[in-house]
């Protein structure tokens, strides 16, 4: 164990005034936002209305987690370990839950204000770039808050608990995970419900556009895009953040010491640096599109991020690997130079972002071949375009995880096989790929805000034909770029995951080093890491099972929740013939109450199978298994995130190239065929697909802190098998209970649209 | 090395000849179902015309393979080994895939002279037995063929190879395994864009039934039951049952010695006799369905196996492990008696094979509440059928996985923990498994030819409107029995697979000893199997990777072929509007060129990434990433291969509701939503999701041929890792060239296509 000496304390708290001014600049970035000006009365009106739904339900739903992270709170405090340290893990648990529901909260807000001032701006002279600044500088808001919060929390972690942080660190990472998983998959649910429910009887059986005043579910899908695409979005970037960052400092301080738990803190404050500039240089320069501006950013800040960090390292970092203050990893006769090696390793993850921004833009991108196969599909009907998008999606993902899994083996070359080492320096890469997360979330943001906008000017009727095809303009802009933010937030998932392995092997070092004998071949499986072992092997299996599973259950309950807004939706415009001649105002409430309701409800039954399948395979079939489990998931997770990321995607901008007038254009058979692809994509993209990221992190972490407890409990004198297969058979049956209980309401859903329905053709 | 003793030797020529019987009441089955009458003229003719067809596409696939079977041939007299037994392996390896090649070709020769009569006798009073007696008889035909060709395959190499058995038995699987995927690819393939593109313009645009005459398509999709459904399915089945034969003889002699050389064919030899008990007991009483007499004859027939194997365990094994002659794995010390536990792991195969039948069944039956709950979203449009179905397919693979890896965890605690022990056992559960597998073909075969049957009644319209029903319902048990076949190889897949892993670690470590020093660090990572060391963790990765480009690929195949099969149908329909007066016949053959030139030139991808995929990870990476390489395919592979198959069989019966008049019942659009889905699901059950079992297969005995390679390539005084490298490039490059190659003919026909309907606008 090492005290921090003098000039790392001083270090560290520099990066933590770094982070307070990252704060103090989102707060800058929110009062530009807001100074705009808000439009005519009805689009106020409008705006209001989804402020409200959005406020609603992201409060009740951080009641119902609330609960749900008190629980863990208090069986974090269960596990073993030392006192004050358990009660730092637990305490900043709660700050990491925190943090992550309040960026959400906090985006949301901005966003829902942000919206109305974009499509008042589309309509004024020079509307085109004024838009897209208020949209883009709402994204630094959040992309600010992202960094500033991520950075003060670890840097908080290190200068209270010194030596202890990186246990401290682990409870940390782990609350903003799993707020962030529950709030990507309820907010995911709301939104896509609301959009698919709202298509479906919209655009496909009514024949009226997208975002029509005279269609029930439109404010909901409003809200919907704010509390999905945005406070989602910006509570799993944040994960990210504190799960990459964590996954450093606990690695870094194994294989450099000192030094490694005090860099990773400068180089993702270098990333603070380069989100400020990113922010700031982004503007759309006279008629070019805003996706050009966007990437130009990118590049710029990403460019500036690799030199930043390759100075820092080499300042602060030792020329060779003896003079690294205190690491555990026994590296000191190491021959590289350390400052080389950690400036390679942040670069690589660096040029990972920027690959993935290519890949994912070639295969999801208006111009682009493989979406342009999937648009010339829709000549041939529905099932083909589902067909083509799914191979689309397929392909994507191979090559996706193929560029993650080659920038693990650069970094394990550049380890020269060590894998302590090579661990630490995979976190690394993972911080390099966060030095771009602060313009990654500006981009991200762009799309809830110019849909919304969008959205705001369609049902006001208050825009100017040009406004309104500057909103169109910005808002196909924001496809791509959530398509992007998916495929970086998936790759520092495998990244931290592969990094916090490590962390885990140690733990259960640790712990078999105080139980002491390990006895028969039974237990000794228990331990075996080894992929060629049947138990692993069947621990890989149900690994990739959560997340097919997962996926599932998320798929489900969009399926489920949007058949009762079709329903709903139906019944409004069959008992008030008034609403299509605009004589009556359609009842928005009412979507936007059974939204809330189905996506509440069906939060739970993925989050509870997140955290309880590790603990059922670990307890019952021991840490070895349980490794298992963690790469089967994350190899499962890589594959299925980016195909159903990048599925929705080609399929969302095959049907707008569609809609500009190819194959038919607008009204067309292809046109029916288009949007029928784009709804079976909505699911996979924003619910399903982006909830992965999360969900690989909170298993990850989970089995991280359980792994002593488990060792403990197999092994030694204080083995007791009874009370360990008791713990893994009550986790099994909470995750398959959640499981069963959510099939007993979907029959009971069945049947309650069926009656509906039957009153219908009766009436 | 243990020689025979004369009791083994006696007994496995008991054993050979026990497959010669099999072969011969193949014969005489085959009789019986030719004796039955031929129908009208009408009929003869149609039958004809598919004959035709699926002999002329399975020879031009034949003589496209075998360029290929003697260069795989040639490269594997390359790799390290004994001369004798090298020569012996790859002789054997021609005589896998040729029995493979020979029983799809001979299950085909006679399903296109099945369906026929059983067209013709559902018009005779008591069609309804007598049909499902030709159409169960054929596939009894194919069951018998399949055992009896396997079961003489490996006595054969045991007795001329005794010792040498297990080296030369992988040649044998390997072809075995390897042919069947290109059938299963190639006629998955011809099958469904066939099919797809048939119902496109048929029921879709023209709105006319399926196999209506006036469809050019129609003999093409009977073609493709054929050689798909038929041929392809028929060659699966008996890969699966060589290889993990294969399987339980390579473990068997480690764990067993002399017995466990012997034993496992004694487990397949009594399967031979309960196929044909299950044969002939299946018969249709009175009025009860097909599937009703088809699951009584497969449990009737699984009790027997059990009861048959547990007699023979007890007569044949001692009652300790200190009596078995010669096992190399060290269990002589073993407390267990050896005939229970081998009777207890042959019967978690066979209990394992009846719980896959009932929750397949469960997921894909028509009466089932997951089917229902797909029925009923047909009421909200086909977006949302492709949702639930996709949702249903997710949750049903993690139950199957589920059960496979409980089967795995039985089998581990039955061996106490031992691995050496627990391989064996679970390569004999796969026989245990096997011991149905007669009655699976023959369920399985029922379906392309009751399929077949309908097509040819409803083209040649000569059969009463009873024989139709008859007919309509023989093809909805023939849906269900496909889905079962599905659970059932994959299954199989699991456990050889994972079997294998013994063999493939014995490998590595006899070719380790060999080589000597391992050297550094970076070698070390080459040989680690270990999950957490982030390489293995990259091959797992990668595995996963190949499963899903493996199953985009062919997926995407099948959605180009029917783009130009719609294209062709349609042409056909406006060029020639006497089509649809009847007065033209449409030009058929045509369809069947496009199916067969499409399908022989798509098959080579899939088939050249999974042959050269292992190459290159374990070349490129090494043995241990290898490994992971593995288990993440088998993880993947398992739940994407039951997510393909059990979505679409869902669709299929959910069609079959809305059919039977429920929701609106034929015509309403919740039947053009069904189609839709039935659609997205014809390539995932027929194409994709059974050619992953091979596939599988077919990779780890590429792995298990080259790993001593490796091994020796990297490690020791020969190591010369330039070799290894470039091997791993060139191997990489024809996988990847293979994949840009099938890229670069899509963007050409997508032009293509696009000029033929450029051309259609402007006429």
């Amino acid at each position: 164990m090492v005290e921090l000496g003098s000039t790392s304390i001083t270090i560290v708290s520099v990066i933590a005034a770094v982070a307070v001014a990252s704060l103090l600049i989102a707060v800058v970035l929110r009062r530009q936002v807001l100074a705009a000006g808000e439009g005519t009365e009805s689009m106020r009106e409008i705006a209001r209305a989804v402020q409200e739904g959005a406020s609603a339900y992201l409060s009740r739903q951080f009641r119902t987690l609330a609960l749900f992270a008190v629980v863990v709170c208090a069986l974090l405090f269960l596990l073993p370990g030392d006192g004050g340290v358990k009660l730092g893990r637990s305490v900043f648990f709660l700050v990491g839950a925190g943090f992550s529901a309040a960026i959400g909260y906090l985006g949301m807000w901005l966003a829902t204000r942000a919206n109305v001032r974009v499509a008042a701006a589309a309509s004024e002279p020079g509307g085109r770039a004024e838009g897209a600044r208020i949209a883009f500088r709402t994204g630094g808001f959040v992309g600010m808050s992202v960094v500033g919060l991520g950075l003060l929390g670890a840097a908080s972690v290190v200068l209270i608990y010194r030596a202890e942080a990186p246990a401290v660190l682990e409870g940390f990472g782990f609350g903003a995970a799993l707020l962030a998983m529950f709030m990507r998959v309820g907010g995911g649910i709301f939104t896509k419900a609301a959009d698919v429910g709202a298509d479906l009887v919209g655009k496909v059986e009514q024949g009226i556009p997208e975002d029509d005043p005279r269609n029930a579910a439109t404010i909901a899908d409003n809200v919907g895009d704010n509390v999905g695409d945005c406070a989602g979005m910006a509570a799993d970037l944040f994960e990210s953040y504190a799960v990459t960052l964590v996954a450093a400092l606990i690695l870094g301080k194994a294989a450099f010491g000192e030094q490694g738990l005090v860099f990773p803190l400068i180089v993702t404050a270098m990333g603070a640096i380069v989100a400020v500039l990113g922010v700031f240089i982004t503007r759309v320069r006279g008629a070019e599109s805003g996706l050009a501006a966007i990437n130009r950013g990118f590049y710029i800040s990403a460019l500036v991020g690799v030199a930043l960090s390759a100075i820092a390292a080499f300042i602060y970092l030792p020329s060779s690997f003896a003079d690294l203050t205190g690491g555990t990893a026994g590296l000191e006769t190491h021959g590289g130079d350390p400052r080389l090696i950690a400036s390679v390793a942040v670069a690589i993850g660096v040029v990972l972002a920027g690959i993935i921004l290519w890949v994912t833009g070639y295969f999801t991108g208006t111009t682009s071949k493989p979406t342009l196969h999937v648009a010339r599909t829709t000549l041939t009907g529905a099932a083909t375009v589902v067909l083509s998008g799914i191979g689309v999606g397929l392909e994507s993902a191979v090559y996706t995880a193929g560029i993650i899994a080659a920038a693990i083996c650069g970094v394990f070359l550049l380890a020269g096989g060590s894998v302590a080492l090579s661990l630490f320096l995979i976190a690394l890469a993972g911080c390099g790929l966060l030095t771009t997360v602060g313009v990654i979330v500006a981009m991200d943001t762009f799309g809830p805000v110019s849909d919304n906008a969008q959205g705001i000017a369609e049902m006001s009727g208050d825009v100017t034909p040009e406004g309104a095809q500057i909103l169109t303009d910005l808002d196909a802009v924001g496809n791509t770029t959530k398509a992007v933010t998916k495929g970086i937030a998936i790759a520092t998932a495998v990244l931290a995951a592969t990094a916090l392995f490590g962390s885990y092997a140690d733990a259960v070092a640790s712990a078999l080093r105080t139980a002491g004998e390990v006895g028969d071949e039974l237990t000794a499986s228990m331990l075996n890491y080894s992929i060629i072992s049947p138990v692993t092997l069947v621990g890989v299996i149900l690994g990739g099972a959560t997340v097919f599973l997962f996926s599932g259950l998320a798929i489900d309950a969009v399926t489920r929740a949007a058949g009762a807004i079709v329903f709903e939706v139906r019944r409004q415009f069959r008992e008030n013939p008034g609403i299509m001649t605009y004589e009556v105002r359609p009842e928005y409430g009412k979507v936007v109450d059974i939204c809330t309701r189905d996506s509440l409800r069906e939060l739970a039954t993925p989050g509870l199978l997140a955290a309880f399948a590790p603990i059922a395979v670990g307890f019952g079939l021991g840490v070895g298994p349980l490794a298992g489990f963690l790469g089967g998931a994350i190899a499962t997770g890589v594959l299925m995130a980016v195909f159903l990321a990048n599925s929705g995607g080609a399929w969302d901008n095959a049907k707008k190239i569609v809609e500009d007038g190819n194959f038919g254009g607008k009204g067309s058979d292809a046109h029916a065929a288009a949007v029928i692809g784009d709804t079976v994509g909505d699911p996979f993209k924003d619910t399903a697909g982006p909830a992965i990221n999360p969900l690989i992190k909170v298993m990850n972490l989970v089995a991280l802190l359980i792994a002593p407890a488990v060792v403990a409990i197999s092994v030694g004198d204080d083995a007791n098998q009874t009370v360990r297969l008791s713990i893994a058979v009550v986790a099994a049956l909470v995750a398959a209970g959640a499981v069963v209980a959510s099939r007993l309401r979907a029959a009971r859903d069945d049947k309650h649209d069926l009656t509906r329905e039957a009153e219908k053709a009766l009436a």
